[in-house]
């Protein structure tokens, strides 16, 4: 009768419907599950290789544990879609990461099975071990698992976490979700290790006399001594884990739930950290994805049968691309040069100088804080690092930036990356920020170029520097103003009018628009049509004083112009050197709100803050023209 | 004929000369450099336990490696003392952490063998692998060292650069500085570990081998191969620190220059990352600081025969303590609240606490980002943090506070120690940007009580909102306004005025000043002297902008005063809001200038930037009154 192709899945609205299936029935599941995701993915676009790892382990986790009640966190949260198909959002896939649709990532306000939200990778021990301890304290009996990576293992982050795990007496389990492959390739010793554990006879053996040890289901006392003999000692991560203090099991095959199931109930029982080795495939049951996981890692809409496709048009060059291309020419020319990069190196357009300068190029892991003093160390001896970073993940090294690099003047270019709103990925994303914290440190510069050709120059203006400088730039392309060819830089610490105000209008308010970064379009737009003076400031530290005071002299009030935080942002620079001047101008500031931006398109994100050319223009009116 | 109590120590102005001597004499110089050390400690005050414990070590390396070609990378640096007497810098030793003298810690600026400036922990071994890879691709050839103690081990920034190491081709030698305590007792399972290997019969019985075998001085493949059989499987570190790459060597006494120099002399023909496990004790060789080095950690001026003693007055309550006993009355009223700190018991004045709640204590260990994780975690569960952390360590875990804390709006309460200039510790303590950093995150609030009272009760305040709030107090003691004995809060979000303008004095500028935090007191003064208006804002955030406007509509020009950095700070804030509402006032913004700035005397430092009470009329007075 049923004409759905998932005709068990549509019967599951809740984890507790899940749990009254038969072991068949839970792979049937399973394997609806795994279509899902990807007829809904390649709708919608979104993260896949990662979800289709999780399908197995999702449900065998809803299965033996009674969430929410129980907490699963997930680590980065983006391979939680069958745990959303399975709580209760099947029908809200269709919306992912649209505005007002569902998040790509848990969020606590989403979902009571979304106990903590995650995007950022690393933190689910510490949120796991914390929920843990206060059930503790509280005298709740639940537990508590966290679910992660092998790539998030990398961060010292998880390892502060493991390490205060070992010694505190909770029930907490650690699942390692070890891929072999984080976003690009494995890097560090740790994964390194991973790696030759897979492909080693230790693994393969080690895998099958577990399996055969669970099929049995053999006392836990029974089981926990075979695998001390058969996994400890001879499959190594054991030791490191126990060093911890956990109590180390696996691994296990993550895709085969006549294992995880078993195995999840036994640990049920156990008291203290337990840790979980489980093995999965990205990308898992679909070849495409299984061939070429990077690729859809994160894709956009595309037709299961076809697999991905080169777009007809060539998209519009990215700003991303725009710092690749000066990375490899840079290096050409100076043999200093050296990349590196916190395990972006897709994201963060690295893959030819990659390819082209094996010896530059650094790829640390996910390691921020490790990346940025790195950098230092190497530009104490004459190198010249270039540390390509996410504004948002610029977050995780800032200490390191105060304390390692700008207190030490160390001539360090940092390229921000994602600066502003970034989009489907949401809040958690948002380079909203880097605008306050970084221009209060001393000795820190930062540029905001206003487009494609900027940007470039605005590199090499940082790269000639010797003090550390930020050049940060958004998400996607711009005005699609094209980079020259040369390497030349522009003035440091320079802006310039780009649209004298003409005041053929008669008397009313002489207004200047002081844009800094790509806003300057839309600004420029507004000031034609409210014959405004337009300024591209291009540097928020250090602020070009001149050009400001000169502007002020001539105009009435200022309005400031830029994608980030308002509250210690740009404008509030501008205001700092008006207040330094003794001058007292009506300042008008336009940017971010003191609020978090949910995901959504990005035009449409910055239209709702005012943020396009009709809302400047809007916001100038309101203030100071309708009222004049 | 020498009449001095170091004639050798006095002949050695530079670590050439130390390199000439035989073994005899080094033990002789390791001797009266201690006594040096001990004596001058005890003159300036300054860190004595750690500094005690590094003897022999900064012996060893200076007469190993050919210093400052080869690069010595100390982790913290407060241990730093031996190796600064031996690099030319004994004379001035009188002058430690004095304005304009020596810091405590290893600067650029001040010697080229202080390679790499530290002070915050766990940053060393990313520098030195840094320096090793820059000069790998300079085809230098040096060796570089980082020495790292246990405590710093468990910062996971450590970790992140032993496992980016392992796999790095460099020629790095990495010396955990093992004195089995941190800052405080120790923690974590690391920690806890070594602490059992120090008690057990392996470890004796492996340090008895490594001896003798350094002692025949067998050919160096002899020598590994003996190590692997005596020390590696059976002393157990050796399977930790190899899973990430390393070879590891040790563990040896750190006190013997005859196990040392042979050692160290071996490793450094070695190629690819090396780890050497160094035992030392902290307070080595002073009896005092042996039997209590937490007490002897970093003492002011003493008596070395008598020991530190009480002194005769007792000494002003500071912020620190007030926050203490707050914490343990709100502990003692509800049950819900639990305290955590990264390893900074003392500092954080939570001994009194950990005494009396142990069951709700958390000390993480040096692991700023887990911390404030966990709390996020605790915090969803319905338990109520308190994270104490200094304002310079919050910079450790400034993503984990956005995107952890604050986009979740979570109610962890942060009690931010050391806010604004600390004095002796320098530039790189410095509570300076905490103003900027956190008013711009969402759902953040900042409070900055003016005195002792306003600390309580302001943290009162900030237990009882249901959103994450920080409460930001200095170094030290305020001005000495007791506590009240009760809970009770003061408004959330609101200021006082403290001090009303009477303007008899006819028709001078209207002046008000808006005071955050406890430079309120010298705004006070300036404010009487000037017949101003003085506020106490005692919030950043919310800023009590009725308060603000109120004041902006009877007076001509605002002053802001606050121990931060201008740049994004509270007076940004102020002129933020006075854009927002369409006010443009003539604003003077007095704080913190953007420049590190130096170790020195407190209230000296606070007068040389303008921010005693004579500063503050001096400048009110250039601005708005000698020009009026």
């Amino acid at each position: 009768m049923s004409t759905t192709p998932y005709p068990l899945l549509t019967s599951v609205d809740d984890p507790a419907d899940l749990r009254r299936l038969s072991r068949a029935e839970l792979k049937q599941l399973a394997t609806e599950l795994r279509a899902f995701v990807l007829d809904s993915v390649s709708k919608t676009g979104g993260h896949l290789s990662s979800n289709l790892g999780t399908v197995e382990l999702t449900v065998a986790l809803h299965h033996v544990f009674h969430t929410p009640e129980d907490r699963l966190v997930w680590d980065v949260g983006h391979q939680t879609y069958p745990h959303k198909i399975l709580t209760g959002r099947r029908e809200r896939m269709a919306t992912l990461r649209q505005l007002g649709g569902l998040s790509g990532f848990p969020q606590r306000a989403e979902s009571e099975y979304d106990t903590f939200g995650t995007a950022h990778s690393s933190t689910s021990i510490s949120a796991a071990l914390g929920m843990a301890l206060a059930a503790k304290q509280r005298g709740e009996e639940r537990h508590c698992v966290a679910i992660i990576g092998d790539g998030a293992m990398t961060a010292g982050m998880a390892f502060e976490a493991l390490n205060n795990a070992g010694v505190a007496d909770a029930n907490l389990l650690v699942i390692l979700n070890d891929n072999d492959m984080s976003i690009s390739p494995p890097v560090g010793a740790l994964n390194r290790y991973l790696a030759q554990l897979m492909s080693g006879q230790f693994y393969a053996k080690a895998r099958d006399v577990g399996k055969s040890v669970l099929k049995n289901a053999p006392p836990l006392l029974e089981l926990a001594k075979r695998f001390e003999q058969q996994a400890k000692g001879m499959v190594v991560p054991a030791t490191l884990f126990e060093k911890f203090g956990f109590n180390y099991i696996g691994p296990i095959d993550g895709h085969d739930l006549d294992s995880l199931i078993p195995t999840l109930e036994n640990i049920k029982g156990l008291k203290g950290p337990q840790f979980l080795h489980v093995v999965t495939k990205k990308g898992q049951g679909y070849k495409l994805a299984e061939a070429d996981p990077v690729a859809y890692h994160g894709p956009g809409k595309f037709d299961p049968e076809v697999g991905l496709t080169k777009p007809a048009t060539p998209p519009k060059q990215t700003f991303t691309q725009v710092f690749g291309q000066w990375l490899c020419d840079m290096a050409a020319r100076d043999m200093r040069l050296v990349g590196i990069t916190p395990a972006m190196r897709e994201g963060s357009g690295m893959v030819e100088f990659h390819q082209r300068f094996p010896d530059r190029y650094y790829d640390v892991g996910i390691a921020e804080q490790h990346a940025v003093t790195f950098a230092g160390g190497m530009a104490c001896e004459g190198v010249k690092p270039v540390v390509a970073i996410y504004s948002t993940f610029l977050q995780r090294a800032y200490d390191q930036l105060i304390h390692d690099v700008a207190l030490q003047n160390l001539p360090v270019v940092f390229a921000l990356d994602r600066a502003g709103l970034v989009g489907a990925d949401g809040a958690t994303h948002a380079g909203a920020y880097d605008i306050a914290f970084v221009r209060c440190i001393p000795n820190m510069s930062l540029a905001c170029p206003a487009d494609e050709r900027e940007c470039r120059q605005l590199l090499s203006t940082a790269y000639e520097q010797n003090h550390p400088v930020a050049v940060r730039y958004p998400r996607g392309s711009g005005a699609g103003v094209a980079p020259l060819a040369d390497l030349d830089g522009l003035p440091f610490g320079k802006g310039e009018i780009r649209r004298q105000r003409k005041g053929a209008a008669g008397n009313g308010p002489r207004i200047a628009i002081l844009a800094f970064g790509t806003l300057l379009y839309p600004a420029l737009a507004a000031g034609e049509a409210l014959d405004a003076t337009v300024a591209n400031m291009r540097w928020v530290k250090p602020l070009d004083t001149a050009l400001l005071l000169e502007i002020a002299a001539s105009h009435d009030a200022l309005v400031t112009v830029e994608e980030g935080s308002v509250m210690g942002g740009a404008g509030s620079a501008v205001c700092e050197a008006l207040n330094a001047a003794g001058l007292a101008l009506p300042v008008l500031q336009l940017g971010l709100p003191d609020a978090f931006i949910e995901h959504g398109d990005p035009a449409k994100l910055l239209a709702l803050q005012g943020l396009d050319a009709a809302g400047i223009q809007r916001a100038i009116t309101q203030r100071f023209i309708a009222a004049s």
